[in-house]
């Protein structure tokens, strides 16, 4: 039984909070927020989880284990060291800092505590998602040659960081998961549209050491709402659009062969095309898996998939990629 | 009516020659094929088309007004070179020539000599492209702040050239057309999967000088067609999806208003969401058009829409793009 | 200010509560439901509602002003009855009763009380149903030739009523709201494969006395999900497909047009086809509409839009198919 | 090699010309059309095929071993009875003929003369229905329980017969062909609208001795076009949408399951949802398969799968809907 506590309960945090409320090893809950309107709210809902407006109350209660952070980006570095130099787990929502230093600082200290670091990377628990990492690993796809991911949508502009920090962490965290590798180069091009020094269109590429490639568009701004990844192997290629009720993963057996020539000649190519297949997902809220992971890793000392070291992967990613655009624009 | 040759009846030729062969304004028609079994081929349904296998004869023929070029793109520059210096109107098949200095030369040269010099960008033909440049020379978007344009499919790798060259023309040609403006900015990242050398996919930004961005994505690797663009204007978007049978264009009455403070205080950001129009599209082939666009401004001594100026544009982007991405692969 | 007694807190009566708790039109809410453990559920979630497990006491307190019932269908009578002669203003699930004669009777009751009886077609509170009314009522269809429309899905067969009865109120509802009228006639054909006895895939035909007719597919048997109702006008026609997430509405500018002939000779048709529109709607929670609109009524004494009468209109209908379709199978 | 007439050469004969013309099995080719201005047109593209304006030469030339016939459906009987007469096999054009007395005769008269009797169902030798006869014949969908069709569009109008004799006939010989029985029941409801006399919309039920059930709707007038095909097994479901470019059949592995009580109590439905699969169909055109089946059965004297037995239960479907249709009406 892990006691808890979480802080922040603006957008994102009730939502953790719920799903740690109905996870089976959790202990104690204590809920924090410095904004008492936010914390009256949540209390009505939970009148037996305990609170309190002041996070210092929670770094200095020693009967906690784990503190879950769900405030602004600005505050992740501060509280969570906070938290991990008082001795607590922490998971920290993604983005995981706002920079590489903090990043790299968190995780070394979270080492040398021999604590656990954990980022919301939620899509790491996302059943597709899940799904296309083992469909990838079985080989199915043939190497993977390049990934392209799109997450447009109208709205909402973020006041303080560029749309790379706000969306861009989902496709990162996807790709590097997916690949099993950081990438060894970032660009960026994009512009600001509607808010002056806030961009909110970027088209980001990555090159991943294994020869692979990804390309990430994301913009506040577009006419309908996509979610589209590709990813096109040497053998197969999986479509995941995340916007489709049902069939959200597609397989294509798809592909070009090239034939060598027999003797003196030219090679020749043939393109394969064969059945599609849209394979049965399992439910499960990708939530509930998250908070579920952080408490066994806590109870277990393995270390979570969504690491502060894949945390800060992203985090350098992010930050590379937003220089590059804003060097470019 | 005017007097014209056809050089090339390999793939695109033949199309040409049967809306120039139904074309009130054509006289003569000369077609022309090294390649004896090509041009038995395409004799049969032509009887009444005079033919020959050396293109001298074309150049030679005084009675002959235009020539059109549907030949690889190697040969473009060579052959509407000799055929401008031997004062026939010229009709290039895109893209225009090889590189940024073929295609100044045969355009200096098509103004000396005061002669037509037209490239085959067919697309700027084609009734939803048409009816877009409408939409935005309307002001109904308001101003364009970015264009994204998929052209991927699986297949068919050339030999010679990259898949730049092979597709970014036609999404060349459309933005240039639509933003009239050429690119102040280009830049290209990929790889080449299949054939050495061959770059298979790629990923080119524009930076315009009006401030619009664009971002081309083309491949000859991908599980299923895409011909989709996307433009975010300040005031309205709009989709047009050449795979769409029916609905090619939706406009979206899409955007985001800045509400100013009116004391002291944050300016608001509000969303705006309205209906979605599938205007009605003009039937009409594309080449039919383009070929009467060619035949009349002959006649008529106006420059034709893709006039050699368009195809120098389009080569110069192209050769921007592609040594971008040799030098970023 | 209303006080509202709700019975039956299922699957459906909750949202029914949650929806009367948050108007402003209402007084005091008492909730009943004999079964002990759903009423337990609820109540913590509405401390502040009082609570009964006998709906007697409901019928015999006389400060209650109106009773809303969303038991299973066949004790809809007998509770509606006694609400209506203990003088209570009564909203009914749909549907309204389980045969011609109870819903009759209830309609008359209410009547020559004075009260309000309602019925919950929802969909009639719907934004894309209500706008699609307003459109027909525009006369921007023209006159309205026919209606067709698919409920379809996998599941969830109920053990008692086809799914005749399950299914078909919703698009009878619509129809009828549509069209301003009930049928002449009603046909079904349809089969029991799951259950015996118990129809699970059902073809129904109506006849208006307008001239329009009716198609409504209904199914628990179904590979995907459909909600796809077609209206044919014969000015314009209305795709109305509620499983999708922005464009539930089109309205396609497409007829035929008959050219008489000038003098001797055969009339032509000329097929039109113009744009494809899909209007913005408003958003709204249907259910919330539907409970302001019932206690709005017994503040007015006006007459629901899903009176007694609309909900009599669809009984009739749905008993007419199912014999038909038990007739024929 | 089989000497072949063509009768007809308006809107579908020079399909089938076209196909005959490159068979391998065909010997010389005569075409026949009353029609002069038809009849020049055609012969500019075929200068090797000898032609007649009088399909007489056709019956009265003993070297022809078999006759065409793509003319009016009124002319089917009369032409095909000659032609068996005079002893040549028939191919007739879908429908059949214009009554289940005409089709009969010519069935009998086939079988009596020991004659090739084929109808152009073009839709049975078409790769996605062979495909789901195969799909269906190898138990992956269990019992079949309905198959729902609906093939409607805007246009074009006939002036002599109702929509059902013009569009059901590619659905009844679909569902003929997959299910392997003719309807025992059959009825219609539908209206004319635009041309008075000649019904534009209409809705079939179809009853099966298997205890399938059949549920057509084909029109004239909607706002778009469907070919939309739904069969529900009781192990698996398969759609068939022709309108699809790639996707045009998948298999959903969807049912019921009812799960008997162990001891007392009731039993209990679960619902299965699986993998989605879109089988890869082999390319090639329907009419070039049916000329091939036609020739061949010709040589080697087997009873062509859409032999005159299979126009005969398609048209006496037909005049079964459209009577009733007219008597609903």
């Amino acid at each position: 039984m892990v006691k808890t506590g979480v802080i922040g309960l603006g957008y994102w945090g009730p939502n953790l909070l719920r799903n740690l409320y109905a996870n089976q090893r959790r202990g104690e809950l204590v809920m924090c927020d410095s904004n008492p309107a936010r914390l009256e709210k949540i209390r009505s809902r939970y009148p037996d989880v305990s609170f309190t407006s002041d996070c210092q109350d929670l770094f200095n209660d020693s009967s906690l284990d784990a503190i879950v952070i769900a405030t602004n980006v600005s505050s992740h570095y501060p509280l969570a060291k906070e938290a991990l130099l008082a001795g607590k787990h922490v998971f920290v929502e993604k983005p995981f800092a706002a920079s590489i230093e903090e990043a790299q600082e968190l995780v070394d200290l979270g080492k040398s505590k021999g604590l656990v670091t954990m980022v919301g990377h939620t899509f790491m628990f996302s059943p597709p998602v899940i799904k296309t990492k083992e469909i990838i690993d079985s080989g199915e796809l043939g190497d993977i040659h390049f990934i392209t991911s799109s997450r447009v949508n109208l709205g909402l502009h973020q006041k303080d960081v560029s749309v790379i920090w706000d969306l861009a962490p989902h496709d990162f965290s996807m790709l590097f998961y997916w690949l099993g590798e950081e990438p060894s180069g970032v660009s960026a091009f994009g512009h600001a549209y509607v808010l002056e020094g806030i961009p909110d269109v970027a088209f980001i590429n990555l090159a991943f050491p294994s020869g692979a490639i990804g390309n990430v568009q994301v913009a506040w701004l577009a006419p309908s709402k996509l979610r589209r990844t590709v990813i096109v192997g040497s053998r197969k290629m999986l479509v995941y659009d995340d916007t489709e009720p049902i069939e959200k993963i597609k397989i294509y057996d798809k592909g070009v062969d090239i034939i060598e020539p027999e003797s003196f000649g030219e090679y020749q190519l043939t393109y394969r095309t064969g059945d599609i297949i849209s394979p049965k997902l399992p439910t499960g809220e990708p939530l509930a898996a998250e908070m579920e992971e952080f408490l066994s890793c806590i109870e277990t000392g393995n270390s979570p998939k969504s690491s502060g070291e894949e945390g800060l992967a992203v985090v350098r990613a992010l930050e590379l990629a937003d220089a590059s655009l804003r060097k470019a624009d």
